[in-house]
């Protein structure tokens, strides 16, 4: 952290005020403080007479360019949970509690609420994930039950891996032996090490279960039986009346866990169970009544590829869910930031907490980002539905790569800024109904799931090594680093000694220079990485040179993604239609970016991309500019439309729920 | 993140790789994967040949050097809990549960194993923190509830505050008016927005509390009563024998928060409840039976300070508590991280996570700081126990500076440290049984009791500056920082442009080369800070200058605990005397010192305090360190000497459990 607050250098010297300060700090933590709020001032008069040049923000034409087109379908949901508080999950619950619940509330929605989710999976997908967004606030254990549940149905390979995790290498042991006298597959696991875990709804309320399995036929050479690969089946495990788990079935409970205990993972083993054939999961490759496959991908490999790549959807799902938690996160500790009022200049009426600088310095750059976030995932919902409309081979890979990188780096951000916002709020923080833990807990395993972040990053980086080498081959790019074809060349020449040294706030916050600068260091990496990646497989061999390289491939493809974030943000900025909206927008699209390159200045100042001057500039205006967001941070925070029985933190709420809380617990 | 990793820029070019591995990473993270192990060879060769040159480690004399003296009675409660499955805390257990058996453990460490903490706390602290380490790692709850419990008695002001937390300004309006017609105290709560809330043993199990409250005499003028400021009471809250709520009194309970859930918080109203005279905590200020208040010190504000400074002890046990949390999530990540066998290169055996360069990257510096870390908060310890013989004046301000530097810097380091921990074991992680949730849970609030760390840390930047300020003036130094008055000049000159290209290894881990840069940057920061407040004090006044630097005094704050974490790690290498762990001492403390510069490596840059060919050379010597440690990771993490009963975490254990673990759930 310190590089982003530090490195001020200056020549004069100081006067006074150390100890009294100490003393009045130490008072200022503890309860009972020692003196009345006038005689510890403690914030800048200059904050509030800044205030004075406040943006004022049409908060109603920020929210309409915010909000989805699902808005509607959303508040639904809200209203429908906030109608039925027998449906709300309380403070503490119990693990065996929770499931119950959570299947109640999954019940309830569809057959009370009459939101049907499974009917958009494939046909409408910003709606389907408008819905999870809006589901997962309610309790993120019913947004991931949901989405294992009802995605079985419509894209059913995504279903076990969608709360799968674990890299168990043994599980393709299991096969499916086509049994041509009855036309039905038998499904058996060989033993306890190619048992399935970690598989969502199966410990207590799945009925069935999308397994893989090695297809096996019968053939009438001297083998006997030939392996097909992978493939995905449809196998019942307990009985549809009864609940009964069926004959051969065996289910373990994976326990507690860290959070989401809503959702109940369990394990499964197959002892010869039986299947009729139509089970098959046939998008892939087919099995006909006489035993014959036939399948429009040539190879085993070819098949596998094509059945993993319907993961994508799972990724960009908690890519847009994880926004939502980091909204709820950010709404929370910003609402009581400015709510709760602690000390104030001398005679002054006491100030906001956010008005301290350091206070600022935690949330503002993180309310960026959120923005920056939020528009980068519409971006990649809006891709996703027309890649299921279209198939376009381009854009699915390029959603393939999207969806990796921006799953991988937004729950990595959101995982932080979590503890962030906790501590942001003290000891009000950590009490369970301000939701900072269970957010937390829920959300941390986002970083894991449907592909862990640093399995998924070196995909990124792959596959950008891939397109900088089909550049040199004249071959075409995706869509997402184009960029990069377009701008290589001028990007990788030396950094112009003029513009190292322009420092104005024009200059620093056009978009040009923001972009040029983000691309400029990815460009860089690319380069770099695939030339140590070529020198060092010399003596490593392949495998041997990636692993030495591994830290610069991830820091590449943080880079690039975040160069696709930032592209994404201008042009939200650039396309909203109302003035003040926009400057607010402006405004912290410029903090996102200013913060960023800040955060990584010695790669800028490595290469003398940014003189040292610039550098001290770019530091005092991201201050600055956090200063500036605050001031609107209300506004942008309302923009989000989460309302407070959405939030629903005491700590947060804008009514008089707040001021009667702040009674009961004693601020 | 990507500073750390990034930045390497060079000039050849690439050929091949991506698609194929696009594929593999996509099959590494799922179940079944596809192919067979040796067909998905990830690692470097590099890793398997160069672990020839590891460094054998003589394990004993590097325990011996790490243990404290205290490791005896360590063992003694660690053996107890062992022996009493009953009273272990189970994976899930209610608030209600979780509070009464945190009392029974309470109860049994003092009458069944003859563990008796509170003897200790005036008399051998080093004991007492050593006692309390242990029984924090058996739950944290009742290393808590135990520091809330028997500091009572012994130092009576540290109660209440032990385990509260908020800032209430209105706490003080409770008056404690002496009736000298009873020889009795009369404690007041005027109205509820003076209710003290988060007091730990309150809500369920307190018998007596320790109340903050303005000593009122009656006096012969013309006001009636004099107020004599803060002073701390014991009044009894339940009955002894009944335990039933005494008149007057009112307590409510705090209920259910993110973690710790095991101590019982609650708030406290009293309505003219009668105390004995003799309840007055009269170290600072007595009063006798004909009503008359004596003091040894002078002002009201200076018996206050001193009734605050009282609070130092706790901040101490913070931060040497901390460090333990450290040390058991640390080496449950490193010992399943070496366990965990995943891949290889083509034909040869699977190699561990560890042998990952981006698990290296994240869990290697971090076992460096934990070495950092125990021998400052060692240090701090004994300081704190010379303090509590001595009373010396210079000591007092020293141990008041540090514990409040190190609380706040460790725990901070030790929150973020514990995701990492999380998500580099993945899936596994994330099982309830393994740890890493209630760790955090429960260490999450040290970064805000006993002094939230953004105010912490400006303490100690108001200590520097008044340092700073009587450096000119030809005051003493407190020992931490006599560094400062010893260096400033010399480290004020400009940076020597010739030893800032000086890149050699041999430089590079130079003990002088690491402390100057650290020094450096903290005498730089100083001076400019104290510069930049003169300035601004003169348009914003003293409170707004403060705010308009208030980063800048973090930093600078961090930097300077940082400096003295550095210089008594380096103390701990010189000292050591065994060859071979001293040669493990040194690499740790390598990768400490350098991970540190390069993490700040902006600001060494900006001052051309080092090349940009140092930049890099630094960087690459990091990552070759963390390499290095990899090498001895395993002998590092046994020195902590936390058997597999402590730790406790199916993934880390190193006898046939793990084994076990892992048919059970199904790797």
């Amino acid at each position: 952290m310190e590089s982003q607050r530090g490195n001020l250098m200056a020549e004069e010297e100081f006067s006074e005020l150390a100890a009294a300060r100490r003393i009045q700090r130490l008072t200022s933590h503890i309860s009972p403080a020692v003196t009345a709020p006038s005689q510890l001032p403690l914030v800048q008069t200059e904050a509030c007479s800044s205030r004075l040049k406040k943006l004022e923000v049409n908060g109603e034409a920020l929210s309409l360019h915010m909000r989805g087109k699902h808005m509607d379908v959303q508040e639904k949901v809200f209203e429908f949970f906030n109608s039925r508080p027998d449906l709300q999950t309380p403070i503490e619950i119990s693990t065996d509690e929770h499931r119950e619940l959570c299947m109640r509330q999954l019940l309830a929605l569809v057959r009370e609420a009459g939101v049907r989710p499974f009917r958009y999976v494939a046909d409408d997908p910003e709606k389907y994930f408008a819905i999870s967004e809006a589901v997962g606030s309610v309790d993120m254990s019913l947004g991931i039950k949901m989405g294992v549940q009802f995605r079985l149905y419509k894209n059913s390979f995504e279903v076990l891996i969608n709360i799968g995790f674990g890299s168990n290498v043994q599980g393709l042991q299991t096969t499916a032996t086509f049994d041509p006298m009855k036309d039905e597959f038998v499904i058996d696991t060989p033993h306890d090490g190619a048992i399935k875990w970690w598989i969502g709804n199966a410990a207590v309320h799945g009925k069935f279960a999308t397994v893989f399995a090695r297809l096996i036929l019968p053939t009438h050479d001297s083998k006997g039986v030939s392996d097909m690969g992978v493939h995905a089946f449809i196998v019942p495990i307990r009985d549809m009346k009864t609940h009964q788990t069926l004959p051969g079935v065996e289910i373990q409970d994976c326990g507690h866990k860290v959070g989401l205990n809503g959702v109940d993972n369990g394990a499964l083993r197959f002892r010869s169970v039986r299947i009729p054939r139509d089970n098959l999961l046939n998008r892939f490759g087919d099995v006909s009544r006489d035993g014959k496959y036939t399948s429009s991908l040539p190879t085993i490999n070819k098949r596998f590829a094509a059945t993993l790549g319907e993961l994508v959807g799972g990724r960009v799902g908690l890519a847009y869910a994880s926004v939502g938690v980091l909204k709820i996160s950010a709404t929370i500790a910003i609402r009581y930031s400015l709510l709760r009022q602690q000390f104030g200049p001398p005679r002054q009426p006491e100030v906001s907490i956010l008005d301290y600088q350091s206070h600022q310095h935690k949330l503002m750059p993180m309310l960026a980002s959120t923005y920056a976030y939020h528009f980068a995932t519409v971006h990649l919902v809006k891709k996703y539905s027309e890649m299921k409309k279209t198939h376009d081979e381009q854009l699915v890979a390029d959603v393939h790569a999207l969806s990796a990188g921006l799953k991988s780096y937004v729950t990595s951000y959101t995982a932080k800024a979590l503890s962030v916002c906790r501590e942001a709020c003290g000891g009000h923080g950590y009490a369970a109904v301000n939701r900072f833990g269970s957010l937390r807990n829920d959300h941390d395993i986002f970083q894991t799931f449907e592909g862990d972040n640093t399995v998924l990053l070196q995909q990124v980086a792959g596959d950008l090594l891939k397109q900088y080498k089909e550049k040199f081959e004249g071959g075409t790019l995706t869509v997402t680093w184009s960029y990069l074809r377009e701008s290589m060349n001028s990007y990788l020449a030396q950094p112009n000694p003029v513009t190292a040294r322009w420092e104005g706030e024009d200059h620093l916050r056009d978009p040009k220079f923001q972009l040029d600068a983000f691309r400029y260091r990815t460009s860089r990496l690319l380069q770099s990485v695939a030339m140590r990646l070529k020198k060092h497989s010399k003596t490593l061999g392949t495998f041997g040179a990636w692993n030495r390289c591994l830290n610069h491939l991830l820091t590449l493809a943080e880079s690039h993604i975040e160069s696709v974030i930032l592209a994404k943000f201008i042009d939200a900025v650039q396309s909203c239609p109302d003035p003040s909206a926009r400057a607010a927008l402006k405004l912290v699209c410029d903090l996102y970016a200013l913060d960023r390159i800040w955060k990584d200045i010695g790669t800028y100042r490595n290469v003398d991309y940014v003189a040292p001057n610039k550098a001290k500039a770019i530091h005092k205006l991201t201050e600055y500019l956090s200063f500036q967001v605050r001031n609107v941070a209300k506004e942008l925070v309302d923009a989000f439309e989460l309302p407070d029985h959405v939030t629903r933190a005491p700590i947060a709420m804008q009514s008089d729920a707040y001021a009667q809380y702040t009674q009961v617990v004693g601020f």
